[in-house]
């Protein structure tokens, strides 16, 4: 059984919170009123809204060290809708790693609605969870978790790729905000 | 009636030439031996691998001006497989648009394989051309001949978008490549 905390409680938390504990493994959340509280799970996802990350960075590093830590987060500038606030040649995975030397540091979820996580479809098409990262245990354990919660997962290459799927997350969201596609749906992936 | 001039007879040049002619649209076809002949189109498809852009550019950058100019390419570094050969900040699109100021450049199809252009499928899913330019008319004219065509269109925003465009096309390509996904479907848009 894999322990997994879960920093943040609004929709994406909630949705992988739920994802998790429906696979037979176990769930812990944190809100910002517990910021005292120390994260004890194997797997710690940072559901958390991007510009939330340095804090929890500065509080948490330390109990951070050598644990799965998932960074979910779409980096955009939400004023302009018209960017993402990370260096164009980087990530946020990649900085929440490079400020992280001793976590083992993933990308995942970022390109799912939480709609999507819950219902296990996007439209008729099997949620599918994209991971990219460069521990390929870390990969596993989590891919592992992800799918006794009923959901695909694909391995999307090495941390690097993690720009590209901020990428994706950010046209979905304003293909979503212009209403393009729906919130219950955007991207698939069809295996 | 809209002409379509479709620089490249590979499989991507191919199967958008079906899509035009099967909406009851036209389309002629250039490969490289077809040098002298200018295009005609009132859109001009460069359905060629990126690194023959440029040519493309110096011979022809004339005869462009004024056409609504698609590019669908995906400017990987084919060496490694783990970057874009454009500017981190910049596209393949935006690179285009500079070097023909006259032109009215449109990012179009690189999200969708070739094979999921002749089906109109990806999996179940219809298949969705996702168009980025900051020519309203222009995208317009493209989403109809598209869609007389069968498949479905999304206005995917103003030519920055094909910074996203090309990540999505990239991440797509590199998953096909190590067997993720299928070469004949990939990432779909659900609506």
């Amino acid at each position: 059984m894999v322990h997994v905390s879960i920093l943040g409680t609004g929709n994406m938390g909630s949705a992988i919170a739920r994802v998790v504990t429906s696979g037979g493994n176990t769930a812990e959340s944190f809100n910002t009123s517990d910021a005292d509280k120390p994260v004890t799970g194997d797997i710690v996802v940072l559901a958390v809204p991007y510009p939330a990350i340095a804090d929890i960075i500065a509080s948490r590093g330390g109990q951070l060290a050598r644990k799965v830590v998932v960074d979910i987060t779409n980096p955009l500038n939400f004023e302009t809708f018209d960017s993402l606030t990370v260096p164009p040649d980087s990530s946020a995975a990649a900085g929440i790693a490079a400020a992280l030397p001793q976590s083992r540091v993933l990308k995942a979820f970022n390109t799912n609605l939480a709609a999507t996580l819950i219902s296990g479809t996007v439209g008729e098409v099997p949620t599918t969870v994209l991971i990219a990262g460069d521990d390929n245990a870390a990969k596993s354990q989590l891919s592992e978790v992800v799918a006794a919660g009923g959901l695909r997962t694909i391995d999307a290459g090495s941390l690097r790729r993690a720009r590209e799927l901020e990428a994706i997350g950010f046209l979905q969201i304003t293909l979503a905000a212009r209403e393009k596609v729906p919130w219950t749906a955007g991207f698939a992936v069809v295996t």
